[in-house]
């Protein structure tokens, strides 16, 4: 039973994963950024990230929103057509939601069902595993450094520059259209999740979402181990350096920036082969960054033989400036 | 699996019920109106409604927020105290959630996963069956209008009026508290719902939001039947008039007075004592107000002889001076 009735009515496995994420105009999106049609995409992919990162697959979505009353029925229609179409990438079904007005800016509020035969948590990462993440790391953030540098991507993916200037070479436009489209339209693995949970090697596994640096952090938290990167197999070749557009260095993208939607994992070495074959049958680049150790829960960064500790830097909602409780 | 990993990992029954429900700071309530506490109790009690009306068992919840940065942690600490408190009172799990910076008015999301043996839907409604509603329909509409009028709710129950009359004597007070207490901190049935669903005569159902007048006719479009309302079936006891206070007459409220967050029926004449037991069961008052008879989906209300056709009257969120789709 979908929309319609007070509830929607599923069927899922013995094992229900449950995940909502949402995205609220003026934090996570700019209107003058993206289409609608993109920011649907999104709002589904971002919690797509999630289930896969439990190892499960994703089935059912309710979408909430608030809504200015001011808004034009098109960007709703193109809002629904990105939900929709990416909902029909996956297989997922959208069977409710809620709509509201609001006087003030847009959220949209994705919860998605999924189920799972085992599921990945950030617990169990053991000392001697190795940490594996897909994708490329930072790519994501170097798309929104883009943006605010006055760089758009078109729904045909042509990058213009509405700056004023005209900046870049054509020879540039692939790789900055892959980190516009890598901020704009995420695209995190959505079976290989479930497929990785089967490997009895894999020991752990999340998303990456709010930054290597912070989520690796939370994976030792949970594991009760140190996590160990190695720079020299982050940075080259996986992202350029985007000084020149005010997106910092290519290493300190990979390690802090926000949005990757990738899966890290805790893969004991034996099944390092299984788990890049796996990865290579579900099209998704995948690369082993440094090793679990045992210790307390830390992440350091191996440099140049130098050894130093890398301490979080995530988005944080609720800045210093704000009070907190005791 | 609660908060803390990537999703939840919940266990239901093979019919899982899904619904989502959303308060809007400025369009659903006010923080000068409220106490957080209260809010937080009826952010989850318009959610019990619908899985309720469902004839289902509510399980498991997400909680979706977005905050204005100078909020103040004691609010959100109130918050979180009703919607704990309420969850206990319904053997509830908060299973995960979501937490966003907002530049504007505060959002609550909510999501409530359930079960259910069988589902009340819409559909199903015959010719002869019964209407059939819970609670006192018109309460909240009540309370909203002594909301506006200057009435507050204290935490304890008293009533205060802040606009500077003492415009109610003494022996008023609790009927007064009953009305905020409707619109403030209402009460669905839990589990009256699940226990209505498992009556063979019981054909239809769902839970009165919106207004009975158009959730009636939601329910008799979805059923393709007409809904005869008796007007000396619904006034008088269940609910005074409160056009001394703006909030119009008692029959203009329990018709189309939304947030009633009762139940709505359709059930077969023979089955109606075994109804009203276990509403009775379930301390719920219940109320036989009108019969389906055959016809195309409309809603007539028969009062002193006379049969007059009922127009839905619930609040839309956007208006007729919003740009609609063709």
């Amino acid at each position: 039973v979908g929309p319609g009735d007070d509830a929607a009515v599923v069927t899922t496995g013995s094992t229900t994963l449950v995940t909502t994420d949402s995205l609220v105009e003026g934090i996570h999106f700019r209107r003058e950024w993206t289409s609608a049609r993109r920011l649907g995409r999104k709002a589904l992919s971002v919690n797509l990230s999630d289930i896969g990162g439990m190892g499960g697959r994703s089935l059912y979505a309710t979408v909430s929103l608030c809504l200015p009353p001011d808004l034009e029925v098109a960007w709703l229609d193109g809002l629904y057509d990105g939900l929709l179409e990416r909902a029909g990438e996956c297989g997922l079904s959208i069977v409710g939601g809620n709509l509201s007005a609001i006087d003030g800016p847009i959220v949209i509020d994705v919860m998605v069902l999924g189920e799972s035969a085992r599921t990945l948590l950030r617990a169990g990462a053991r000392s001697g595993d190795r940490i594996v993440v897909t994708g490329t790391l930072g790519a994501a953030s170097g798309g929104l450094a883009l943006l605010r540098a006055g760089l758009r991507l078109s729904d045909d993916d042509t990058v213009q520059d509405v700056s004023g200037g005209a900046r870049f070479s054509p020879a540039d436009q692939a790789i900055l259209a892959e980190y516009l489209r890598a901020h704009l339209d995420p695209a995190p693995p959505i079976e290989l999740g479930a497929a990785l949970a089967r490997v009895d090697g894999v020991h752990a596994g999340m998303d990456v979402s709010d930054g290597l640096s912070g989520d690796l952090l939370a994976l030792c938290t949970e594991s009760q181990v140190t996590g160990v990167i190695d720079a020299a197999a982050i940075t080259p070749p996986a992202v350029a350096d985007l000084d020149a557009w005010g997106g910092g260095g290519a290493l300190e993208r990979a390690l802090h920036g926000g949005e990757d939607y990738g899966l890290l994992l805790a893969v004991e070495p034996r099944a390092l082969d299984e788990v890049r074959a796996l990865a290579a049958a579900h099209g998704v680049a995948i690369a082993d960054i440094g090793l679990f150790a045992p210790g307390p829960a830390a992440v350091w960064l191996e440099r140049e033989g130098r050894r130093e500790a890398l301490p979080p830097r995530a988005h944080q909602h609720f800045g210093p400036g704000t009070p907190r409780r005791a």
